[in-house]
């Protein structure tokens, strides 16, 4: 068997918070949940396939310090505008408006999570 | 189309050596390569499936700080113990030596890419 990547865990300091965020808000879908005396994580991802994503909250209370390692999730969706928008109405930090980039035939717009991990919400244009 | 995760981009140092890394020793494959005034970017994955992990370098001279907002990468082997000594060897800084965890059927291992990200090496036990 090659070697793949399963997924990347982000820390986080409230997981219902930030899996209401993913799920309800973004539209991502949980693929499994994963709980142990150290840490509880929910694993994000799509049945339409894509990239899975870990939600990890570890019970010694860790600060999570986003930024300086991991830049961003590029987070795929046919509207980034109204993504963006939703995200924004639903209390996520906007750091980038939307706009087209007419060299990559696509429409990025960059927002934070609850935790203050960046995303990009990418939307390809065919 | 459903929202879906595309990948996670992590900051490097120095792109060529975290290629060499990922590609050489983890068996990684490259995707895709992107390359802008700003940033420099190498697309992990591979053909056998699995998630995508963007490595990119800012020519911003922003430093990287790995930890506090990224926790892990899960990097899925049929070999735990012999890809950990494989990248320890190539100078990896060894985290945790391979254990088996009887109750999820796995044998993990930790490392530090050149940048000080911390991998988990999983092998899936049927």
């Amino acid at each position: 068997m090659p070697t793949t990547i399963g997924n990347v865990a982000l820390n986080v300091s409230d997981l219902e918070r930030s899996e209401r965020f993913y799920v309800d808000v973004l539209g991502l879908e949980v693929m499994a949940r994963i709980e142990t005396p150290d840490v509880r994580e929910v694993l994000l991802g799509s049945s339409a396939g894509g990239s899975q994503l870990m939600l990890a909250f570890h019970t010694d209370g860790r600060p999570v310090e986003a930024g300086g390692g991991m830049w961003k999730v590029y987070v795929a969706t046919d509207d980034s505008e109204g993504l963006f928008r939703t995200a924004v109405a639903a209390g996520a930090e906007p750091v980038e408006e939307p706009r087209h980039l007419e060299q990559f035939k696509v429409t990025i717009a960059f927002i934070r999570d609850p935790d203050g991990h960046l995303l990009e919400l990418g939307q390809q244009h065919t």
